[in-house]
């Protein structure tokens, strides 16, 4: 086999064999596939797609390219929770102690913010202490003890994705359904995890612009993990608003604890989308039958702080100061707050989650290149969602600032993100769509 | 400007800038465009293609990415003729110095030969003592004193062309015309060429499989040319069978010297494409202005010697022993002449002249690979041709061999490539079109 003959035959809009694509993947992993033949394929893949079939043998060779962890010897049906990247989503902190509480087993293996994305370990960072860098032991031994542990990833862990994600940034070969299915199955299931429930974001901040192309996505991920044998449930959740009112990581990690502590209505949509999610998870670990009756059990968990106790315990053995988790404000303590005002009054008609996120980051809440560092107290609160009414003198959000650089263009890449109409806006559904 | 937004640009099949252009082959030239960006972008040509002035814009770009030669010291209209690669093509030597003899100016810089295709320089060199590599006031020299002058490239021009050429080859890019049409081009007019003939082959060996893809190739290159100045005319020519019968270096010189010298009849193949190609050449050279014009004086060039020694002459300014020119028999001296036998009677009703090629490649008449070296000696003479009646006692061909180590190998592909039926098959077309 040559991989020019292998691109070539993409090109022309074959299909690939197992045995091509495990070639292929050979040659990602140990090199002999050089950079400019890799992207010459990808982005072939590009313009004549792949089969369900090779998509999953992608998958499959990717996540064997390195390490696989094994998560056997722990107890329980080993669940997980990933999200295509959203703004001022943390319904992670709140789902996965939530479903520990009543009985899962949450090992997650999870990455970093990047752009105007957050991430997870970002988030459990905020508290001082946590080190989110851990012993494959060490991640089980802390599962055991509090049924969750959410760490970064370590060793070689699908060694193939890290090269194709590194060039398909810089190849143009990003927007590519089977890529992007790939390559968050091959992590996922590299990872560990028997069982999965997908956050699939659609809107202007998100990889997936429409509902029809995150159904695409999710249907090929849900695929995917079927037939590699792990039961695979997918979400689509809206990404034009914010989810949750904060948006840094300090800011998101209160507003978790917020919620576990039962100070955020059920109503709400952060609340809303991680019942659903909470819900999916208890259904594929063979706990509740119905996403009925895992609201009630989740609710309970809230309401007698078992969900609270998981992720406190959890970011105690992870190292985590706990003075900072029973008084979460202490994990937002900047030199400044400033009120941010629209100056205008009427409804909200949009909140663009992508400026949003982006204006946190120019405060130093997230990352523009990997290895930047971020500042966990600074970020964006917002006090106004869609469908509010604004008046001139009332704060829409504030900002926690520390580094003043950027504050300007932050403050006007806020306002901008906020679109007001005279007229109350229907309001816009928040999960549209649950494939199983 | 980013070369991952451009890359996108073309993906999603917008039309590049002057400017865009400009920044690629600039970053082409001086590597700041990595491997892997550049063949992504060139996959992504082949699916969307390329207006006609995007290609020109690129061709321009590529031609400017080095040195270029200026010619115009040189009296009269510089010409030149380009092949897209033959088997058994010898008509560069033959129509170069009957262009001279009429009062042409031939400078031309060729390329060597590749896989089953013949170069002209390899050709030249079959004459001992002969160097092709020359510098350009030694070229021109040769070209005043004689009327024409054939060179390698030396020095550093089209270097993007050269880093494309490479790439493409290797990343499954190399079928998109815009590509291809930029690549021959920019090559031609980087090496001075005032007005150009191209000759693009068609069949079954060539790049353009049919004689539909030849024609958009050939209208391509000239528009090309046209937009940037220079006159050119394409002629369409059959590739489906060798145009001579002399396939190897020594052998195609010797067969080109023969038809200098008369001994091949005008309605030979090999004398009706070089007529053809050399009265358009005459034709741009404001020397005559019709092709029948142009044959008469062709043929007096062949009659009365003329074009025979405008061939010696420059072959002994190149530094050529001419004892191998006045008796070409010397240019073919091998160990041994082995006949081939097709075992069957009937009408040759296909000769694949790919298959010829390779035939005479495992002779060790070609190289496989850039930089391997050739036997000028060895080769293929064929006895019959398409539509001649063959007899099981008759050789079809001749083997010239010096090293048998794939003679067995050689044999069977040559008597493979020849398709016998029981009625005679009409002619062929030998030139389909003549794009000006």
């Amino acid at each position: 086999m040559h991989y020019t003959e292998l691109i070539e035959k993409k090109r022309d809009g074959f299909t690939h064999t197992k045995e091509e694509i495990e070639f292929i993947i050979r040659g990602v992993t140990d090199g002999s596939m050089p950079d400019y033949q890799l992207t010459a394929w990808m982005m072939a893949v590009c313009f004549r797609g792949m089969t369900d079939e090779e998509t999953a043998y992608l998958t499959d060779a990717m996540m064997h390219s390195g390490d696989v962890v094994v998560l056997s010897d722990l107890e329980g049906i080993k669940v997980d929770k990933h999200s295509t990247g959203g703004v001022g989503d943390t319904t992670t902190l709140i789902v996965a102690p939530l479903v520990a509480a009543c009985g899962g087993t949450v090992a997650k293996v999870s990455g970093r913010g990047l752009a105007h994305s957050g991430g997870t370990l970002d988030k459990l960072e905020s508290v001082p202490g946590v080190s989110v860098e851990k012993s494959l032991d060490e991640f089980k031994r802390i599962v055991r003890k509090t049924g969750l542990c959410v760490i970064g990833q370590s060793g070689n862990l699908d060694p193939a994705d890290k090269r194709m994600y590194a060039l398909r940034d810089v190849s143009g070969t990003v927007p590519s359904i089977p890529l992007i299915a790939s390559s968050i199955m091959s992590k996922k299931l590299a990872s560990g995890a028997e069982a999965i429930v997908l956050d699939v974001k659609t809107g202007g901040g998100a990889f997936m612009r429409t509902v029809d192309e995150a159904r695409k996505l999710a249907s090929l991920m849900v695929k995917i993990g079927r037939h590699l044998g792990r039961n695979t449930v997918a979400v689509i959740t809206d990404m034009d608003r914010p989810l949750g009112m904060a948006v840094g990581n300090g800011l998101e990690m209160r507003e978790a604890i917020e919620g576990l502590t039962g100070k955020i209505p059920y109503n709400d949509p952060l609340m809303q989308v991680s019942f659903v999610l909470a819900g999916r998870l208890l259904m594929l670990s063979n706990i509740a039958s119905t996403q009925e009756d895992a609201e009630i059990m989740l609710k309970k968990a809230v309401e007698d702080g078992s969900g609270f106790t998981r992720l406190r315990s959890m970011l105690e053995e992870m190292g985590g100061d706990v003075r900072y988790v029973d008084d979460p404000n202490l994990l937002v303590r900047t030199k400044r707050i400033v009120p941010i005002y629209k100056d205008c009054t009427g409804y909200i008609k949009k909140l663009d989650a992508k400026s949003i996120g982006l204006a946190a980051l120019l405060l130093g809440a997230g990352r523009e290149k990997a290895g930047d560092t971020v500042d966990p107290a600074v970020g964006i609160l917002m006090k106004k969602r869609c469908g509010d009414r604004i008046e001139k003198d009332e704060p829409i959000a504030y900002m926690y600032v520390n580094d003043e650089t950027n504050l300007d263009e932050a403050v006007s890449k806020l306002v901008n993100a906020v679109s007001v109409a005279d007229e109350k806006p229907e309001d816009e559904a928040l999960v549209y769509d649950i494939i199983e």
